[in-house]
């Protein structure tokens, strides 16, 4: 048998189109992390991403519809690559888990949270996007732990790890607190297990 | 023996004085957790506290004097009341310790902490106001719940507890999360109840 070309539905365009959406959305995140809500215009984004604002616009229409896609695209991303972890037992799995609080889409997903708070263009849309995300982080956190749902308290006692995680995250926007978190994270995994076992 | 009147270094203008300038801090808290740091300035503060924008430049010369003084007060006035809470059992204690993230101030203090990750004006005094802040926090925290710090892994028991707390604190900023927050507080106090015996 020849080399058979597979067939594609994708034409050089759409390829294009593609890589200017995705590189749109991760200026989006970097400027948000940056420079926060205020700072964040569609006319930044684009002349970061090296993008017209003309193109920007024909994919992102409003501010609030590139912002939150951006957020929501980096927090895929960041489900995907938690849902292929390696499993290393749940002292890794916690700080995996927490790490995802620590990083530049946390610090995106922060300032768009809290600018939704003021803003009714934005709350709505904020808000349903932090649920989804949330939603999924929680399962893919519970199937990774291995914990066993239908105990009592076990759905509780990952959600308080997650709000943990959170609130780790907030506490490292302004200084490095990594050394205090690992003690803190060793700490909550050990506390964990025994009440995941 | 007559009535004394005590001596007091205080007159009827110094008297004024702190109540202006408490009206002002007030006012700047609730400014700040409606509005943000964007929407927050002395004017907004002046004009809703009742007081002329000079007398208030009189108080607090800049927007960042005003804003950090307000979330300090305000923190202090939570922590003394913290401190007089009667004493009820841990559980009554950790979500007396969770609340503390879910009203006005915290709200006014997360403004403030995401636009000092943004502003080099703010940063520094917000980094020291938290530093200072969180340790008054973890304090008090000790002694209620009645933990021995000198056990290894006490110590950070007691500070998830308050990350998880402030993450808690996050997830209630846009949607009302009380009934969730309440069920997993239950079972964190658990959880902590077994950890500190």
């Amino acid at each position: 048998m020849g080399v058979v070309t597979p067939p594609t539905d994708r034409t050089p365009k759409q390829d294009r189109s593609r890589a200017t959406r995705r590189r749109l959305l991760e200026a989006a995140v970097a400027c948000l992390a940056e420079h926060g809500w205020a700072g964040s215009t569609v006319s930044v984004v684009a002349e970061r991403a090296g993008v017209s604002r003309g193109a920007a616009q024909h994919h992102f229409p409003t501010r609030e519809d590139l912002f939150t896609a951006a957020v929501e695209y980096v927090a895929e991303e960041r489900s995907a690559a938690l849902r292929t972890l390696p499993v290393q037992g749940r002292a890794a799995v916690v700080a995996a888990l927490v790490d995802l609080y620590t990083g530049p889409l946390f610090r995106a997903a922060l300032q768009l949270w809290v600018a939704a708070s003021n803003e009714a263009s934005l709350h709505p849309r904020v808000s349903e996007l932090e649920a989804r995300v949330g939603r999924e982080t929680h399962r893919i956190a519970v199937e990774l732990l291995k914990a066993d749902e239908s105990r009592p308290g076990t759905r509780e006692t990952v959600q308080g790890l997650l709000d943990m995680a959170r609130g780790l995250g907030l506490a490292n926007v302004l200084t490095d607190d990594t050394a205090r978190r690992q003690r803190v994270v060793a700490q909550w995994a050990a506390l964990l297990d025994d009440a995941l076992n």
